[in-house]
């Protein structure tokens, strides 16, 4: 048995979708979540910054004396995974690992769509990992820029997210894809407006779920579960308004009591 | 005459339109230029972290040796010029300031909209100073978080960013304005599209040029401006990727050639 908490980081508050997973599954566990809010989003800037902010995340994290680190930002674990592994003592888990994973999906997958930021789709980190595992034959890639911003002003429903899905998978739709992976925390949210447009048949694929599965066989595999109580979250953001509160409850799906802003 | 260079800080890029008027009246003026990059946006940031990013901002500035500072971004103006006024030994000219003086505009402006990030419009900074000239009488303000996300992404036309003026701008249309004040440096890029849905008759400021006008006034009546040679502008970003060279550009008019990156 391990009591010690699970620490997650993202560049704001998408990172919540895979906490909800996280929480959904081992209910025991505690969790340290930072969020980077004075700094996000991630997803528009350069390799090198991305790297040098999930590192200060990292460390952050392992200060409060984590079992092992989940890179919820899928720009961070795009760009910056390795050096995260590299410089961190506890394992660390990332979001495009598990994303990439098609385990669960029986036979080879022949067209998957891929989805994400600027930052993540022009680093190829889920085709390269999809390529790898040799399970897949075809990868499309597209990158969404202004999704996050819609869905962090609640714009997920009606004719300007409809236009924006439209505008952005119009060159998916023709492609017989079997499924999408959404390679970005936040696109959960708009998972009803992206299968009305692509039609249902396509699987959407939430890589928080893939995460959690992993996590947990993991800690199953090496004793390190919490057996004890009910788990508890710790917030942590760099940044903290109103705005961002409401925001957070929705991506988690509850209500948010404390939150404790911290300087890295 | 005073050679020292002109500091200019903004929160990313939309600076360079104030740049961009700032050259057109004083060619002869050199100009050190920082766009946070690496931390771009402050429009949906707290008030306490907008200070703190504002303070590096104007200190990294100040330590260039310049005559005198320019906060170009309207939400660091907003919720910050206060504190970078009383931190800094150099004089400091604030877009506020400028985008609500009215000189320009004879008489008594009966109605005016004001358009922001939603840190510039929940702080009221511009209803405040409008009102306190007395050249005013009513003053509508409008938060449209997602015109800087659309503009960086050069959505600048077309039936997105028209639907979306639309849904902002809706409610300004039947209040007879006189004149709109574009209270964030990324919003002239899209006056085709703003004059489009409210018509013509309105006249849209942009503070960039009365900021322009007021900056060469102060250095002119205390002797302050540089008479020899060329301006050059050296600019500086705390993060570099090819888009926001790219972005700059088309703020700046111009091309760009050398681009410096630091840390603040």
């Amino acid at each position: 048995m391990d009591s010690r908490p699970i620490g997650v980081f993202d560049s704001g508050l998408g990172g919540l979708t895979v906490v909800r997973q996280i929480k959904k599954i081992l209910p025991r566990e505690n969790i340290i979540y930072l969020g980077d809010t004075a700094r996000v989003p991630y997803g528009t800037r350069s390799k090198k910054i991305v790297t040098k902010f999930a590192l200060e995340d990292s460390r952050f994290l392992e200060k409060k004396n984590v079992k092992c680190i989940v890179i919820a930002c899928n720009t961070a674990s795009s760009l910056a995974s390795l050096e995260v592994k590299k410089a961190s003592k506890v394992p660390v888990f990332d979001i495009v690992s598990s994303g990439s994973d098609l385990s669960n999906f029986p036979g080879k997958v022949k067209k998957i769509g891929v989805i994400g930021t600027s930052g993540t789709i022009n680093s190829h980190a889920y085709k390269k990992s999809l390529s790898s595992n040799k399970r897949s034959s075809k990868v499309y890639e597209i990158a969404c820029p202004l999704f996050v911003p819609f869905i962090e002003e609640n714009e997920v429903s009606g004719s300007l997210i409809n236009l924006l899905v439209a505008k952005y998978l119009k060159n998916l739709r023709n492609k017989n894809l079997e499924l999408i992976i959404l390679g970005c925390t936040h696109y959960p949210l708009i998972k009803d407006s992206i299968n009305k447009f692509m039609g249902k048949k396509i699987e959407l694929v939430d890589p928080g779920v893939s995460l959690a599965k992993t996590l947990s066989l993991y800690l199953e595999n090496n004793k390190m579960l919490n057996n004890k109580g009910n788990g508890k979250v710790n917030y942590h953001l760099t940044d903290l308004n109103d705005r961002f509160v409401k925001v957070a409850e929705k991506f988690l799906g509850e209500k948010i009591n404390d939150i404790e802003v911290v300087d890295l």
